[in-house]
């Protein structure tokens, strides 16, 4: 096996978060030790590694010397700067490459590229003035959501605008910020799929899981989702796709809506494990995680078929004071992150309440 | 709930191996911080926690310390010297106990404990010098086992006796060491049973593993072993009545002959995470090294039912080089310790092979 990882080789990743952590722990399981790259001392992750870099990530010369110090490189967030992933990619693999990054960051690119690869989204246009948001909402029709194409997560930097007299409010909102006009998708269910692609370019996905967002945060998952066969094919064929146009190494996570016509859409990729993708960790054998370090290892992808049914939980803010409970649940399974401070709408843990399939 | 640790204490672990690097992923997974004790640099166990001290078991300033920076102490080998327990029991609760120690430390004592309360062994006795190891040999018959009464593991310190003649050469390998004669255990099965109790009192055990050694070493468990429901109950009604008589804390592995009459005879206890317990890492949702971790946080214990079957084997010496093709079974999970060097003898991961219950 080419470019395959030894036993006790060391995965550099960049980005000490709850992420971070639980590949740290998968990369444990499986005798590689980890170093991570976090501006944050005492990071999630860093408690759980060999070793932690505390840099800025626009460093370079911090990053180049962790890249050198690892035998492959990965990353927890998809907002990885591209100079960071080059000086990390001179020095060791970068898996995924800095294509998938390239794609995931800015919205506009994201949704030309899936368009061009089999991955149908919401109609969009690309907005820099308010004259020219006013025209995509003639185009698009209302209501419609503006976006800044770039940095958004957990539902920052979004506003949905209802009216035409809204249209200025929006723009003013994006702060000059480029931005993307999206037509509003009228789903019947935010469904995602979780996969996977190998080095040797084998694709694997598990069942897609069912979840519900609420203040643009993920609340829960429910896996395996119960739809037809033909949707969840049709969501595999779209990720393989994708995957195999990114020449894409890890695990990606792909968001999407199915409409009541059965159609589907993509609303988003990430270039990294993803939270829609944690019920995998105590329903299937080889959780997403586990997947990701294989594949960034240059070993072969695990078996993705669950073996119980789960109901991921997100543990939001105070939502972990309750962890007493959870672990007096006999069907829970509690995962805390180590965060030492409890703040509004941090993750902090998450909870797999386990059934049969 | 009294004594119960926060999210995001500090457990001690008083050992680096294997055991204590399985004891601080589960440990990571709840959002507890490890601190490892070993006397080696770079342990398995060091890699995967927030801090590690480097220093001798009787350097009781270092225990001490260790002892004082943590709000638990454990450990993952029963041969911890009871110089060492006390001086971290001064600075933290000590979870199993001192007397776990002492009865675990010693054959001799531990066989008499276990038959004070309710745990039969095969008949004993013990041994100082050559002329009451013939006397012992008349009492109990032969083939029997002459073993040194502490610090025997994986078959070593053990010599089986066929003939009187053989008994001079027997005792003479004791090195002069306190020992014990055994009476030779006509078993038809090799069973465990893997116990926890937690601080509250409460006792739960796995479905118990049917276990096969070779050369005294641990080659391969299958769980949940065929036996009878009766059997099992009296098993567990033995870990019970033991970890209570104990007062112990924590995950407790009872090794067991199963005899032709269904006699169930304890081998021997061990005061920690056990390998036989290895199995209930895929197959349960709550495996021991996390039931030992919430019995030491003084957390409720969690579910002891398995999802599946599974068989256990142990990757011993370069077994482990076979880690690749493990990778691609499907219904293999692979473990791998992160030991830099691999030697015969040497426990260097373990693979799980999953079934339906």
């Amino acid at each position: 096996m080419t470019d395959a990882l030894a036993p006790c080789a060391r995965i550099g990743i960049l980005g000490g978060g709850q992420l971070g952590r639980m590949l740290a722990l998968s990369a444990a399981r499986l005798g590689l030790d980890v170093v991570i790259f976090d501006p944050e001392p005492d990071c999630p992750a860093s408690r759980v590694a060999v070793e932690t870099i505390t840099a800025a990530y626009d460093d370079l010369d911090a990053v180049a010397k962790f890249a050198a110090s690892v035998d492959a490189v990965t990353y927890e967030f998809e907002n990885v700067p591209a100079a960071t992933a080059a000086a990390a990619a001179e020095h060791a693999p970068l898996r995924p490459g800095a294509l998938a990054l390239d794609v995931a960051q800015d919205r506009l690119t994201e949704k030309t590229f899936l368009n061009e690869h089999g991955a149908r989204t919401v109609a969009f246009r690309a907005v820099d003035t308010l004259e020219g948001l006013q025209a995509a909402i003639s185009e698009l029709g209302l209501p419609a959501i503006l976006k800044t194409r770039r940095f958004g997560y957990d539902g920052k930097g979004q506003a949905v605008i209802r009216e035409m007299a809204e249209a200025e409010a929006a723009f003013a909102a994006m702060n000059g910020q480029p931005a993307i006009l999206e037509a509003f998708a009228d789903f019947t269910m935010e469904l995602s799929i979780i996969a996977a692609r190998g080095l040797d370019g084998e694709v694997a996905a598990y069942p897609l899981s069912k979840n519900r967002h609420s203040g643009g945060i993920l609340r829960e998952s429910f896996a395996p989702a119960e739809i037809s066969e033909d949707l969840s094919n049709r969501a595999f064929a779209m990720a393989a796709s994708v995957l195999k146009a990114l020449d894409y190494v890890g695990v990606m996570g792909m968001e999407l809506f199915a409409l009541k016509d059965g159609t589907l859409l993509v609303n988003e990729i990430a270039p990294r494990v993803h939270n829609t993708g944690h019920w995998t960790q105590d329903a299937c054998h080889v959780c997403q995680f586990e997947q990701h370090i294989r594949a960034v290892a240059g070993w072969p992808l695990g078996d993705t078929a669950p073996h119980s049914s789960a109901q991921m939980i997100n543990l939001i803010g105070h939502d972990a004071d309750g962890w007493e409970s959870w672990l007096r649940s006999r069907k829970a399974v509690l995962h805390l992150y180590g965060k030492r401070e409890t703040r509004a709408g941090r993750k902090m843990g998450h909870v797999n309440v386990l059934g049969p399939l």
